[in-house]
C-alpha cells in the first residue's frame, strides 16, 4: 500500500457518517484493539469500528480501500502471534456486534453463526439439542476469529480443527464484496475450496462474517482421568501407544511440572507438581469401561502410578478450565512477564524426542519455560517468560524458538499447530514454505488488490 | 492461450528429445487418453507423455508452455466429468509411471507415494501394518487423480474425503516449478492451505506428483447387512435416524431397484430387485453387536424386514465390489448407451425428499435412470442412460440435470459432491459459487500464467 495516498482524516470523517458513534477513536479503544495475548508489540489502530452487519463491514472495506487504509478484523484478541496488532495503523473492525446465532439445523447437524459468536455461546445455545461445536482452543475465541487463525485445541484429536468444522463462509474481500463460498453440504467438489482458502488467511484475505459449522453428538458417556510421573517422557510413550491402540480417545495433553506448578497457583490447587497426562475417553455407556480396562491395562504395562479420575462432571470441567487458562496461570510465576509461546507441530511418533531434545536444549537458557503439549496431534507448546522490556531476553528466547522451529521442521513438522504465523513466524514459514509464499502473496493480491487487509502479517 | 503461438510441432520435437518412445503420437495412445468414463465427447490430445519423475513432469510443463501447447494430467482415466479429455489439443501427461510407494511411516499413519500410485496397490501394500487408505471412489483410480477430484466414496461417511485425508502435496505448477504445499504434521496453521487449494482443482492449477496421505487403523470388526423393502422412502428415513443416532457406521448406501436390477445382470446375483440399503457396521468387537442390537431394534420400529447379512469377509467384499461396479452394470440396462450421472449431494435431512421429487421428474423422462447415494454424506447419483449420438436424449437428460441442481441449491446443497465440475457442470458452478468462480479463474493466473494447464475445464 502506498502510505501517501492515505488520507486517514477523510476515512474517518466517511466512517462516522455511515456508523456515528461506532466508530470509535478514543484512546482507551485504540489501546483495547492495539495487541492480543501474545509478547508482540502492541500496534494502535486509528480507530476502532463496530459495524452490526456484513453490509457494514463492506462499506468500511471500501472506504478504506478509498482512502487506502489499513482494516484489521478483531475478533475478541485472545490470539497469541499478533494477528490483530495494528502494526501499519489503520481501522480495527470489531465484529463482535456480529453476535447472532442465525439458525440451528439440529436434523442436518450444521448451524449458521454471524463471526462475533463465541464458542461458549454457541454451545449454551445448543444444550437442548444433544449436539456441540468440538472446537475449543482454550480463550473463548469468536468463532470468526478461530477459524482467520485455523485454531484447534486439545478436541482435534478427534473432531478436528477449524479446517475440517466449517462448511461454507461468508467473507468480505479487499474490494469491498461480500462472497459466499459454500454450501450447507457435507462434501463437495464444486470447483477451487475457498472455504478452506479462507481458513487461516488471519485476515488477511478477506473479513468472516458468517461461518456455517458443523456440529456434533454429545458423546454418551466422558470420563477424565489425570496420570503423573516424575519422568514426562514414560508419559509420552504410554501417551503414543495409546494413541495407536485405536481407542475412543477425545482428548490427550500433556503438561511439564512447571505447567501444573503454575495452575496450583493460578487455582488455588494443589496438583502434584509432576508432569502430567490428561486423558479423555469419550464413548456410549456400553462401551467406555471396556476402553479404560484397555488404557488401564497398558499404563501398567508401561509401569505408570494409577489414574486420578475426575468424580464428576463439575471436577472434569474444573480440570479443563484450568488447563485452557495455563497461558494466564504461567504469567504468576513471573509478574510482568509475558509468553513467548511457540507452537510446532510433528508427527506424532517424533514428539517424545521433540520435547525431550527441545527441554534438554532450554535447560541451557536462562528461562522459566513450562511445556504443555496436544499430545494427540503432535503439537506442543513452550511458553518462555520474558521481560517484554528486555531486549536481551527476547533475543534469547526469539534463538531457542528458531532452533526448536528447525528441530521440528528436521521431523517432518511444522512452525505452527494452531497459532498461526502472524507477526511472530514469518520467517518461520518461509522456511518451512519456500516458493509456497510466493505463491501465497500472489493469491493475496488477488482478493486483495490494493493490500489493505491486515498488511503486514503472514509474510 | 494465444492459439497462434502454438507450435505443436517443435513442441513434439522438444518433448522427443528429453523423453524418447516415452513420448507417443500413436493414435491408439491418443484414444486411449481422449475421454473418461463419462458421457463427454472426447478430446484428442496431440500426444501422450510417460513421465517417470517429477522433474521429468516438470520438463514437459515447461516445453508446453514455451510452445504454448495444453498439458492435461491423466490419472487412470476413471473420472465421470471428461476432465481429462484433450478438449483443446496439447499433451496428455499419463502419470501411471511415477508409482512408487516412497515411504510408509506406521507409527505416524501416514505415507508419502507418488501420484500414478492406485488406491488399491497402497492398500495391498499396507496389508501388514494394520493400518489401510480409506477413501475408495468405486474404481481402482490413481491417489493423484483422487486428489485433483476431490474424490470420495461410501467410507467418507466415518473417514472423510481427500480433502481430509492429504496431508501434503508436491505438484508441479503451469510455470514448471515444482513445490510441496505442506509437511507430514497433522495439523498446521502455517498460512494458506495450499493443499487444499489444490486438492479439487482438476489439473487446472498444476499437476500432482506426489501425496503425503493420512492412514488409518483398519477397524477390528466390520458387519455388512442388506436392507430391501418396496418403498425407498422408507429405507431412507431409517437411514437417516441411524446417522442421526450416532452410531459406529462405516458405510450407508442406497440403490434403487434399477440399480439392482443392473448389478444382478452384471454380477449374475438374484439380489430382491427392490430398493436396497447397503450398511456397513464398524468397530471393536466388544461394542459392534450392541450396536447392531440397536439399529435392529430401530429397523423394526420402521417396520422393514430383517437385514441379510454378509456371512463372511468374501461375501462382504463381493457385495462392495457389485456395488462399486454399478456405473458398468447399467450399461448393460441399454447396449450401446452412456450414462450422465449426476453428482448433487445436499444436508442430509433433505436426501429423502430430494430423491422423491427428483425421482417424480425423472419419471415423466422417456430414459432409464437409476439412482445411488451415499446417503452418510447427503451424495446420490441418477445415471440416465441416454444414446451418446442423440442431441435429443443428450438434451433431454441435460434439463433433467439442471432441474435436479436447481433442487438441491434450494436446499443448501451443491452441484457436485464428488465428481467435480469438468466439462459438464460449468454453468452448474457458476449458479452455485456466483462471483467466488471469478475468484477461481484469478487464482488460476497465479499458478498457471499462461493457462496451459488443463483448458476449458471447471470454467
Amino acid at each position: 500500500m502506498n502510505g501517501s495516498d492515505r488520507n486517514i482524516a477523510a476515512c474517518l470523517a466517511a466512517l462516522r457518517e455511515i456508523l456515528g458513534s461506532r466508530c470509535s477513536t478514543g484512546q482507551s479503544q485504540r489501546e483495547l484493539h492495539a495487541r492480543d495475548e501474545g509478547w508482540h508489540l502492541p500496534g494502535l489502530p486509528d480507530a476502532v469500528c463496530f459495524p452490526k452487519t456484513s453490509r457494514e463491514v463492506a462499506g468500511i472495506v471500501t472506504l478504506c480501500r478509498r482512502h487506502a487504509v489499513p482494516v484489521i478484523a478483531f475478533g475478541t484478541g485472545s490470539g497469541m502471534e499478533g494477528q490483530i496488532n495494528a502494526v501499519q495503523g489503520g481501522i480495527s473492525v470489531d465484529l463482535s456486534s456480529l453476535d447472532q446465532i442465525l439458525e440451528v439445523n439440529a436434523s442436518d447437524m450444521d448451524c449458521w453463526v454471524e463471526a462475533g459468536v463465541r464458542r461458549l455461546s454457541l454451545n449454551t445455545h445448543l444444550r437442548d439439542t444433544g449436539l456441540f461445536f468440538p472446537v475449543d482452543p482454550g480463550a473463548d475465541a469468536s468463532l470468526g476469529g478461530m477459524a482467520a487463525t485455523r485454531a484447534s485445541g486439545p478436541n482435534a484429536m478427534r473432531y478436528g480443527t477449524m479446517r475440517d468444522n466449517v462448511l461454507s463462509l461468508e467473507a468480505v474481500l479487499g474490494t469491498g464484496e461480500i462472497i459466499t463460498t459454500g454450501t450447507r453440504a457435507r462434501k463437495s467438489s464444486a470447483g477451487y475450496d475457498l472455504t478452506r482458502l479462507l481458513i487461516g488467511s488471519e485476515g488477511t484475505l478477506a473479513i468472516i462474517t458468517k461461518l456455517c459449522l458443523r456440529l456434533h453428538a454429545l458423546p454418551e458417556a466422558l470420563r477424565t482421568a489425570r496420570l503423573h510421573a516424575p519422568d514426562i517422557q514414560s508419559l509420552l510413550d504410554y501417551a503414543i501407544a495409546l494413541m495407536q491402540s485405536g481407542i475412543g480417545l477425545a482428548k490427550l495433553e500433556v503438561m511439564d511440572a512447571v505447567a501444573v506448578k503454575a495452575i496450583n497457583l493460578y487455582a488455588g490447587l494443589a496438583l502434584e507438581e509432576e508432569p502430567t497426562l490428561l486423558i479423555e475417553f469419550a464413548g456410549n455407556a456400553a462401551t467406555i469401561d471396556h476402553e479404560i480396562d484397555f488404557a488401564l491395562a497398558l499404563a501398567e504395562d508401561f509401569r505408570l502410578p494409577q489414574p486420578v479420575w475426575a468424580a464428576s462432571p463439575e471436577a472434569r470441567a474444573r480440570l479443563w478450565k484450568v488447563r485452557h487458562e495455563v497461558a494466564h496461570a504461567e504469567a504468576l510465576l513471573r509478574p510482568g512477564s509475558r509468553s513467548l509461546v511457540t507452537d510446532v507441530c510433528v508427527p506424532i511418533s517424533r514428539i517424545a524426542l521433540c520435547i525431550a531434545e527441545t527441554r534438554a536444549d532450554l535447560s541451557a537458557i536462562d528461562l522459566i519455560a513450562s511445556t504443555v503439549g496436544h499430545i494427540g496431534d503432535g503439537n506442543f507448546h513452550v511458553s518462555m517468560l520474558i521481560d517484554p522490556e528486555s531486549s536481551r531476553e527476547i533475543a534469547i528466547a526469539e534463538v531457542a524458538h528458531d532452533r526448536l522451529v528447525e528441530r521440528a521442521l528436521a521431523m517432518g513438522g511444522t512452525c505452527t499447530g494452531e497459532h498461526g504465523v502472524g507477526l511472530g513466524k514469518k520467517t518461520h514459514l518461509r522456511r518451512e514454505m519456500g516458493t509456497g509464499v510466493d505463491l501465497m502473496r500472489a493469491i493475496k493480491q488477488v482478493f486483495d488488490p490494493d493490500l489493505i487487509l491486515n498488511p503486514g502479517k503472514i509474510f
